[in-house]
C-alpha cells in the first residue's frame, strides 16, 4: 500500500514540477561564435527586426574562435501560462553585466528586473532608456532574448527545489551563516509571448562576447568628426539671431563649437510639435543654417515625435496613429511605411536638404504619465508595449536612413533605444542629473550596444561645473546642455580656463577617439565601457554589509563592493572621474603598467592607487605601450577631407604599434571602403631614444594626417 | 480624386481606432446596487473563487437603493494582444480612491499602478500587501476587477485622440497653462488574461459602495473580544518560562495584555518552517498554552508557509508543491484541497486544539529576492502569478476554517491579502516602519476591505515611542511587536505612565471598538477608515506645486494636497495622530459639531483647527451626539460570555441612539442569531438635564453588561 503511494506521489511528482520538464533548447549555429535557438512561436515583430540589423559576418569571423559556452542541455524553456520561460545556467563565481543601461550598479547578478523602456526613475529595475535584453557573463559570453515585449529577468535569484545546486536549507533559528538570498544557479526570463529567438555570443573573453553582439548588430556607429567636437543646445527660445550669436559667443572666447542644437522654440508649436520652422524666430531657416555652417557649426533639432493638429503632417499622419495622444499630440505608428514616408519627405525637405545635421529626439521613452498606456492600441495591430519598447529605436533607424539617402552622416540625440541599435548613430541623454550614475550609466553603456552622454546642464558650484566638464569631456558626446538653464561654458568665471583647458582637450583627442569609434564599427568594441571588459582587471570581491539590524531590515545581505566609477576610453585611456566634494580618490589600476595622461609618468600595475589631482584635472592613465593620436586643440573638427597635423604620443616603456583610422570624416564611403588604417609605430633604439613612424595610407585612401611630432611621454619615467 | 483619399483614409481611420471599436460591457445585478459585466472568457481561478466569498445579500438589500452610477455606454472593453483592456468613465471633479493598501497617498486619480502582492517599498506603484483592485469614486461608486492577475491601471492618465473630452493641445513655447498631465476621463485596466469579470457596487454615498463590497466579500470580520485587547509578540528565540515570565510581568508593571505571539523560535526549524514546537524550548506546549489560558492570555504562532525538509509534513506535501522553493522550503500549492488537507490536520493538532488563538502568517507578499519568480510552476497548473496575487489570502481563508471547524474564532495576522478578504479575521502588517505612512495606510485600509496596524516594534525617542503608542490603540490590533527589539511597553520609563495610559483607554474603548467591528460585519462598514469615507468631509482641493525648476524636473505638475495624517475609528471618534517632532497641528473638522474626547468641549465645525495637546495625548474628537460605550480600564479583554461594566458617554448637543453589539464574544454563534443589538438612548430633559437608557437584549440573547454609569461629556459646554 505504502509503495503504491509512493509510486502514485511520485507520479504525480513528475507531472507536476512544470519547467523541470522544459525542454532544452536547440541551437544554430548563425555567424561564426554566435548561436540562435527558437523556443515557441516567435513573434512577427522583435528587437532585431525593428532594428533591421544586418550582421557584419566578415567581421564577426575574425575574432578568436569559441565552443558554445556553457553546456547544452541547462539551457532550457517552455510555454507555460501563455508565456515563454527561459532558463540559463550561472556558475559559482559567474558575474553578469549589462541588462540594459542601468545607473547605479555594474554587477547584475542576483537582481530581478522588468526590462522595459522608460525614463530612470532612480532604481536599477530594468525601466530604462535602453532596457537591451543583454547580459554578458564574465565567464566570456553574451545572452540577447530578441522580444519586444517587457521581458521579467531573474538574474539568479531563483533557487528550483530540483535544481541539482540547490543550497542545503539553513535553520534561521540557530545558523548565523542563515542568509535570505540562497545560492541560485540560473538566469530566469520569462517573456510575454509565446516563443522567442534566443542568441548566444561566445568569447573567449566578455569583450569578445560584446564585440560580437555589435557585430551582429552590424557594427557600432561612426558619428562625423564635427559629432565629436563639442555640442552646445541653446535656450529653449532662441531665436535665429540669438543662436548665431551665441555660436559666435564661443570662438570669441575661445572655447570649441561644433553643434549647435536648437531646443523646443524653432518650431512653430511644440509639446505637441509641428516639425515646423517658426517663422517669426527663424524666418529664414534655410539661410541660417547656412551662416552656421560658414562658420563651421552644425545645427541639430530638437523635436519630440507627438504630432500638433497644426503640423502640415497632421491631416495625412492621423489615420496612421495611435488610439491615444502625448499632451495632444497623435502619435505615428511608425511601424508602418506608409506611416514613415510622409514623414521622411517632410524632415528630408524641411531639414536635412537645407544642412540641418541631426536630431535630438525627446521623449521616446516615457515617463508613463505622459505616454500612451499600454491599452493604447495602433494602426499597424502591434500592442502598445511592442511600440514603446522599440519607438526610440525606429526614431533612430528612420532618421538614420535620411542622412544616409543623402550620404552624410548624422550624429543625433534619443532618449530611448533597445537591442539591436549599436550602428545607429545616436547617443542617449536624460533629464536624471545625478553625476556619480552618469558615470555609472557611462560604464554600461558598453554592455549593451548604446552611447550615453554625461551631459552638463547646470551647477550649484564651479567645481561642480568644472568636474561635469572634466567627465562630459571623455564621453561619446561632449555636450552643454543649456535649454533650460541659459549656461555657457564660462558661466563660472572662477574655473573658465580649466573649463577651456578641457575642452581644447577633448578637441585634441579627436583622431584617438574617432579612431576608437571605428575599431567600434570595424571591430564591435565599444569606445565607453566598464572595467568589467578590460583585460587584467578583476575586481575584488569585497562583500559590503550595509545594515545589520533585523529591525530595520529583516532580508539584509551583504553586497558586492563593484567598481562604476571609473571606466575605458578607447583602446588605452582609463578615466576616473572626480565627483563634488572630493579631494583625492582611489583608482584601480589593472594588471599591466599604467602611466598618468599628463605626465606620462609610472602610476602602478594591478593595484588600487590613491590620487589627489587637484581641481584642475581629471585623473586619466594610460596603459603601457598606449599610442595616442592628438590634434592641435582647435575649435572645431575637421571638415570634409581636411588636413589635419598630429602629436603621436606614446606612453609607458613597451614598444608598440597602433592603427589610426582615417576616412573623408562625412560621409558613409568608408562603407565602400573609402578608408585607410595606417600604421603607427613605436620603439626604442638602441641608444635608448624612441622612435615613432606613421605608415603611408594605401593609394587612393583618405590622407588627411598634416604634420606629425612624436612625445614619448614616459621616456624619463622608470617603473618600479 | 481627393475625396476618395478622405473616403480611404477615413475608413482607414475607424478600422484603425482599435479600442475605440470596444464593446459597451453588459451589466447584470447580482445584487441590490450590485452589477456584473463579463468580458470575453473570466479564468477559472479569480479573487473572489479565492476567498470563496458568499455575498451578505440581505444586508445589502438594506442599503440605500442607488440606480447604476454612470452612463453605460463609457464602460468598454475589448480582448487584445491577448489581454483585456476596460475602459470606465470619470468626471470632472471625480476623486478615485483605493487601488490596494497604499501608504503614502489617499487621492489616485491620475496614478499608474500595477497592482501586485509584495511587501512595501516605499512607493504607491500598486506594489503592495493588499492590491486590492478595487477603487471608490467621491460620486458614490465603486468599481472591482475580479482577476487574480498582475492587473495595469492608468487612474485618469490615458488620453484617447478620439474622447469627446480630450483637452485641447496647447503650446508650451508660449502657453504658460501647458500641463504634462493633459485632462483625461477615463480610469483604463489592463487584465493580462483573455477575460475577466468587472463589478460595480452603487452607492448612494462612497461608504454606501464601500459597504456594497464588504458585504458582498461576506461582511466584515467580527474578530473575539480579546482580539481588540493587548497583543504582545516577544523576542524570536523566546522559551517556554521566558514568555511566561514575560506576558506575568505585564500585569505586574499594570499593563495591558491579551495576547502573546510567538515568533521564529518556537518552531523546531524556521526559514524554512517544521510547523513543529521546539521540544527543548517547548517541552510541553500544551501545558503551556493552558498556563497563559490560565492567566487570560491568549498564544499567537508565527509562521511563514515554506516547508522545511524536517517538517513531519514535507514528505507528504512534497509532490504538493511548486517548482521553486523559498529559502529551502518548499512551497506548498494551497489552491489544491490536498495540499491544504494534511496541513490543516497537522496545525489543528498541532496548535489549534490545545488551545493556540490564532497565526501570524508571514512572508506570503515576497520580496521578489525570496519569493518564487514568475516562472516557477504550480502543480495545480496555475501559474506563479496567480498563486502569488492569492497566496496570504489562502493562508487566511484555510487557517480560519480550522477555527471555524472549532466553533471558536480567531484574529491574527497577515502580511498579504487582496480583493474579497474582508471577512477573514486577518491583520495586515509589514516591515516598514514610517509612522506618519503607517497612518496613511490605515486610512486606506477602509477603501480596500482590510485591517491595518501600525505596529510599535523600537523608537529611537520617548517621543516617538509614546506617539506610536498613541496611534496603534487607534487601530485594529494593539500591538507591540518585540520579535528583534525586545522592547517592552515601560522600555522608556519617562513615558511609561502615558503608555500605560494609552493602553488602559484601548481597554475601556473595547465595547465601543467591538461594536465598531459588528458594524463591519452586519453592516460593512469599516471600522478605520479615510476621511473622505465620512458625511461631511470634503478636502479642500488645494493644489501643490512642489517643485518648478525645469532643470530639476520638466514635466513637474501640481498634485493635489490630500488629507491622510486623521482617519475615523467607529461611527463617532476622529483620530489625529501626533508624529515625532510636532508639538501641534491642524485637524479638519468636519461639518458638523465636533467635540474633544477628552473633555467633551466643543472643537468646531466645518473648519480647520489647530491643536496642542502636549505629549501626553493624541487628539481625538467626537461627533455631535456620538455615544462611546467604555468599559473599565481593565487589563483583558471579558472572556466568553464574561459580564463587563459599562461608561457610556455622551458628546454634544444632540440627543442620540446607538445599537450596542453584544455576543459571547468568542464563538461563531452570532452567525446563526446568537447576539443582541440594544439601544441605547440619550436626551435633554426639561430640566436641561441629560439622561440615558440602554434598552435589554430579546430574551434568550447575550446580555453581558454589568453595571452601567453615564457622563454627558458636553453638558458643560455651550457650542458658538
Amino acid at each position: 500500500m505504502n509503495n503504491v503511494r509512493t509510486f502514485i506521489t511520485t507520479v504525480f511528482f513528475l507531472i507536476a514540477t512544470g519547467l523541470a520538464c522544459a525542454q532544452q533548447l536547440t541551437w544554430t549555429e548563425v555567424a561564426p561564435g554566435v548561436w540562435k535557438a527558437v523556443i515557441g512561436k516567435p513573434e512577427a515583430f522583435d528587437l532585431f527586426k525593428a532594428a533591421a540589423v544586418q550582421p557584419n559576418i566578415q567581421a564577426i569571423s575574425a575574432i578568436t574562435k569559441s565552443d558554445f559556452p556553457f553546456s547544452k542541455d541547462l539551457a532550457v524553456g517552455t510555454i507555460q501560462d501563455r508565456q515563454t520561460y527561459l532558463r540559463l545556467p550561472l556558475e559559482r563565481e559567474e558575474q553578469l553585466f549589462g541588462f540594459g543601461l542601468n545607473f547605479k550598479t555594474v554587477h547584475q547578478r542576483g537582481r530581478i528586473m522588468q526590462l522595459h523602456v522608460d525614463h530612470y526613475g532612480g532604481k536599477d529595475d530594468g525601466r530604462t532608456h535602453a532596457p537591451v535584453p543583454f547580459y554578458v557573463s564574465s565567464r566570456g559570453y553574451g545572452v540577447f532574448v530578441n522580444s519586444a515585449r517587457y521581458i521579467k529577468v531573474w538574474a539568479g535569484s531563483g533557487v528550483r527545489r530540483d535544481s541539482p545546486n540547490a543550497p542545503e536549507p539553513r535553520d534561521r533559528n540557530t545558523d548565523k551563516s542563515w542568509t535570505a538570498r540562497p545560492y541560485s544557479d540560473a538566469v530566469e526570463i520569462l517573456v510575454p509571448a509565446e516563443g522567442v529567438e534566443v542568441f548566444v555570443f561566445a568569447g573567449p573573453t566578455a569583450l569578445d562576447a560584446v564585440r560580437r553582439y555589435n557585430l551582429y548588430n552590424g557594427g557600432g556607429c561612426l558619428p562625423p568628426r564635427w559629432g565629436l567636437g563639442f555640442s552646445h543646445r541653446v535656450p529653449k527660445m532662441f531665436d535665429a539671431a540669438q543662436t548665431l550669436t551665441e555660436a559666435k559667443e564661443f570662438s570669441a572666447h575661445g572655447f570649441p563649437l561644433d553643434v549647435i542644437g536648437l531646443e523646443p522654440g524653432w518650431q512653430s508649436k511644440s509639446y505637441p510639435c509641428t516639425f515646423a520652422w517658426d517663422r517669426t524666430r527663424f524666418p529664414d531657416p534655410a539661410k541660417f543654417v547656412q551662416q552656421l555652417k560658414e562658420i563651421n557649426v552644425q545645427v541639430n533639432l530638437w523635436t519630440n515625435p507627438y504630432v500638433s493638429k497644426e503640423s502640415p503632417l497632421y491631416k495625412e499622419l492621423l489615420p496612421l496613429t495611435g488610439s491615444h495622444t502625448v499632451w495632444g499630440g497623435a502619435v505615428p505608428d511608425i511601424t508602418m511605411p506608409q506611416t514613415v514616408k510622409p514623414m521622411v519627405d517632410f524632415f528630408k525637405q524641411e531639414h536635412v536638404n537645407i544642412g540641418v545635421s541631426g536630431y535630438k529626439v525627446d521623449e521616446t521613452d516615457g515617463y508613463d504619465h505622459y505616454l500612451w498606456p499600454d491599452v493604447a492600441t495602433f494602426p499597424s495591430g502591434l500592442s502598445a508595449e511592442q511600440v514603446r519598447q522599440t519607438y526610440g529605436m525606429l526614431w533612430q533607424k528612420i532618421t538614420t536612413q535620411i542622412y544616409r539617402d543623402n550620404n552624410v552622416r548624422t550624429y543625433g540625440l534619443t532618449r530611448a533605444s533597445n537591442g539591436g541599435a549599436a550602428s545607429l548613430p545616436y547617443v542617449i541623454y536624460n533629464d536624471y542629473y545625478s553625476h556619480e550614475d552618469f558615470i555609472t550609466a557611462l560604464c554600461n553603456s558598453g554592455f549593451t550596444g548604446t552611447l550615453w552622454t554625461p551631459e552638463v546642464r547646470s551647477s550649484k558650484t564651479a567645481e561642480e561645473w568644472l568636474r561635469r566638464w572634466q567627465s562630459v569631456c571623455f564621453s561619446p558626446m561632449a555636450m552643454l546642455n543649456a535649454w533650460a538653464s541659459g549656461t555657457k561654458p564660462w558661466s563660472f568665471p572662477e574655473v573658465e580656463k580649466q573649463v577651456k583647458e578641457i575642452a581644447l582637450l577633448r578637441m585634441q583627442l579627436l583622431p584617438y577617439f574617432y579612431t576608437s569609434f571605428a575599431r567600434y564599427h570595424f571591430d564591435g568594441i565599444p569606445p565607453f565601457r566598464a572595467m568589467n571588459l578590460e583585460e587584467g582587471f578583476s575586481a575584488s570581491a569585497i562583500m559590503e554589509m550595509k545594515t545589520a539590524s533585523l529591525n530595520d531590515n529583516p532580508y539584509a545581505e551583504a553586497v558586492l563592493k563593484e567598481i562604476k566609477d571609473q571606466y575605458m576610453a578607447g583602446d588605452f585611456l582609463l578615466v576616473a572621474p572626480m565627483f563634488t566634494g572630493q579631494t583625492s580618490r582611489t583608482v584601480i589600476l589593472p594588471k599591466g603598467k599604467w602611466y598618468d595622461f599628463y605626465t606620462g609618468e609610472y602610476a602602478g600595475d594591478g593595484t588600487v592607487i590613491t590620487v589627489t589631482p587637484g581641481l584642475d584635472k581629471i585623473p586619466v592613465y594610460v596603459k603601457d605601450g598606449g599610442i595616442i593620436p592628438m590634434a592641435e586643440p582647435g575649435l572645431r573638427a575637421p571638415g570634409k577631407n581636411e588636413k589635419f597635423n598630429l602629436e603621436i604620443r606614446h606612453y609607458g616603456a613597451k614598444p608598440a604599434t597602433y592603427k589610426l583610422y582615417d576616412d573623408d570624416g562625412v560621409t558613409f564611403d568608408y562603407e565602400k571602403g573609402a578608408f585607410a588604417w595606417r600604421e603607427i609605430k613605436v620603439e626604442q633604439q638602441k641608444n635608448g631614444q624612441w622612435k615613432g613612424t606613421l605608415s603611408k595610407p594605401e593609394k587612393g585612401k583618405p590622407d588627411n594626417v598634416g604634420k606629425v611630432t612624436w612625445r614619448f611621454m614616459s621616456a624619463a619615467s622608470t617603473p618600479k
